[in-house]
């Protein structure tokens, strides 16, 4: 099949739910409902963090979108953007086993949003935030990490950083250099850009510069990078001379380029003034900053792209399904950075065959269990480590307990599939 | 298996979330999620009406709850909640082949909660209340039936009455006597009392006279039934006499005599006032307001309670999984009496073997099928007839289109089980 509309008319969407216990009479019946049910309740009731143990919520997040940002469509409102976080939960359940429920709502206020996902956090493991405008999306990720008891996830900005880092701790492996070095520039200042930069300088970055459509960001700009809450951080932790200046002059003597911006955005000039062994990653979607050929014949060493038709792809799919596998493994109150450049160091050792310029992001279609397993391990590993997990596990049980649960979900899935 | 903490321990909780479609390659992916479902937005963006054809929504209801009135416990919370709200998804799921989300939410205002409906209303093809106190949850629903365009459910009330009146439908068959002439006591004045009331009024009922803790129902009683919107309600369409008495002289020469309230609340002397071939609902949960024993003892002809160890159960199992089938198969805008009446008929109609005093309802465990597929087949045809389905087919294509979902949804949950 070719046609995506009839794809998705083939059976109705993409997701359903099913039962995890049986009922075939009625005993089963006063186990899993009335009366037997009270009892589990009561129990929870006098103490809430059982709730983990005797509800799907271990296992659960809530996908929430307010249709105001979907795909590169913009706001197409919450009917359309269904299809879109359908795909997401398919995702989550076929990478990581995580059972994701979509929720695309048409309310669009930030508090009201805010207010919305506090009513839902006691139903679920974890929260994805998806799709929703920038930089609303991240005042909205910032008021919920200091509040919320769960983890809340923002993959345009959190797991397209993960991917990012991946790519380059093997990148920067291939060419020698070290993290502390070396010369960044960033083209882009929206929720992937925002998160990739924060991550970078968690990780050692000491030089980086970010472009936004007006140019260099730094602090007195203008009135735009006092108010918005991501080119203000931004502006904090980048550009320390506090530069005005083009991203033709930034990218002289520059080691990496990365672009989350729009096609045609870089030129084969740019990158001819990089530094040797340049790295370019230019990840704008469907048609990234400038094509690989290019970039090679203008001299880059490494180029990535997220495109799934050619080597290096930067992909978010090697990041999130594994991060949210860990994260409610744990039982997770909060992710931090740590779990992140874990989570990216995990994908990055996970590279099959040898690395060199042309392979150096894993395969999440050859390696789905592996990525999962080793991506969840390091991510529940490093927040227990951290305190910033309600279940304590050895490295051994955890690493079991998340194996069994892929496995599980992986071999369910695919005789539901073989069924239908 | 007999301790319910166990069985809920054993695989942390009850439902999870399946793929419909298979996810195997990148051409896979292509088209259920980037690029490919940006076609598939983009024609829900031109024509909202298509979300119930490309996304999971046409079988898709939430099932919200504030925790404020979980079974007989109370304002427990949410966490308590969720086994509750987990235990009915399950039941919809394998009574009716419908994908019940639970939403147990941590904000019990009433405003808030109608915004959160609301909002969630574009995710699904229905929306079902549960265990939310009254009256707020009638003010609810009264609320979401006048703007949503999607069905509301109110289990509690709609689902009870249902059950009720099927079991009544039989009993008359069985005593010879007319809705329209037979005087009906009902003692409690919930969300069950008042679904009850309401649709035995619908039904044709002339003389029926309600009680609360308080007494009879009527208009100028004090000013709970002025300001209570159940009881003002009630006041309205019952006690035409408009009269004040007790119970006790009430139950004279009555023909039905139901109880929603606490055990207890009926004696044989109440019983024995009660006209010739006396019915007798005792529908107090988990104990009845009267055990059958004493009842029949006392002179009632037909005697119901809530029991599953008993004959005649009358059970809200039997109503709603079918009813919501139906709903969504004809993608419904709204529940109405009509079709809940049917929904009743076909209940009445499904009963297994002769009719008599104790067999005059079907069990819901040996007729799973029948009982869905009758129910949810007389709920569409009847909204299709009182334009309230956004789906017309003809009544040959709604029978088999039920028949297959049900089918494929019971085989797949079967093959599942198996393997877990």
């Amino acid at each position: 099949m070719n046609d995506p509309i009839e794809f998705h008319k083939l059976r109705n969407g993409k997701i359903q739910v099913m039962p995890k216990v049986k009922l075939k009479d009625k005993n089963d019946l006063k186990l899993a409902y009335t009366p037997g049910v009270a009892d589990v309740s009561l129990a929870i009731k006098a103490d809430k963090n059982l709730s983990f143990e005797y509800t799907n919520r271990s296992n659960s997040i809530a996908i929430v979108t307010d249709g105001t940002r979907i795909l590169g469509l913009g706001k197409i409102g919450p009917e359309a953007g269904m299809p879109v976080m359908e795909g997401k939960a398919l995702l989550f359940k076929h990478f990581g086993g995580v059972d994701a429920i979509p929720l695309a709502i048409s309310n669009t206020d930030k508090g009201f949003i805010l207010s919305f996902i506090r009513a839902i956090a006691p139903s679920f493991g974890g929260i994805n935030l998806e799709d929703i405008e920038s930089p609303k999306v991240v005042e909205i990720l910032k008021e919920l990490e200091s509040s919320l008891e769960i983890p809340v996830f923002h993959d345009d900005s959190y797991g397209t950083a993960v991917s990012v880092l991946a790519a380059l701790i093997n990148a920067l492996k291939l060419v020698g250099k070290s993290i502390k070095e070396i010369k960044i520039v960033v083209n882009g200042a929206g929720s992937a850009g925002y998160g990739i930069v924060k991550l970078l300088v968690s990780f050692g970055a000491k030089d980086i510069i970010v472009f936004d459509t007006k140019g260099a960001i730094f602090k007195d700009r203008d009135q735009e990078v006092k108010t918005n809450i991501i080119k203000r951080e931004i502006s904090e932790i980048t550009n320390k001379d506090q530069l005005s200046l083009s991203i033709e002059e930034a990218v002289k003597g520059a080691d990496l380029l990365i672009g989350v911006s729009t096609k045609g955005a870089f030129n084969k000039e740019m990158i001819k003034k990089m530094n040797d062994k340049a790295i370019v990653f230019a990840l704008a979607n469907p048609i990234p900053e400038i094509d690989e050929q290019s970039a090679l014949d203008a001299g880059a060493y490494i180029y990535a792209s997220g495109r799934s038709d050619q080597k290096n792809q930067v992909n978010n799919l090697l990041a999130f399904p594994g991060i949210m596998r860990g994260l409610l493994d744990v039982n997770a109150i909060r992710v931090n950075d740590n779990a992140l450049i874990a989570a990216a160091d995990a994908i990055a050792s996970s590279l099959k065959g040898d690395l060199d310029r042309f392979n150096i992001i894993p395969d999440i279609f050859s390696q789905r269990s592996e990525l999962a397993l080793n991506v969840a391990y390091a991510v529940g590993r490093s927040l227990i480590k951290d305190g910033l997990a309600r279940r304590r596990l050895s490295d051994e049980d955890l690493k079991a307990k998340i194996a069994d649960k892929l496995k599980l979900s992986f071999d369910i899935e695919d005789y539901i599939l073989d069924k239908l």
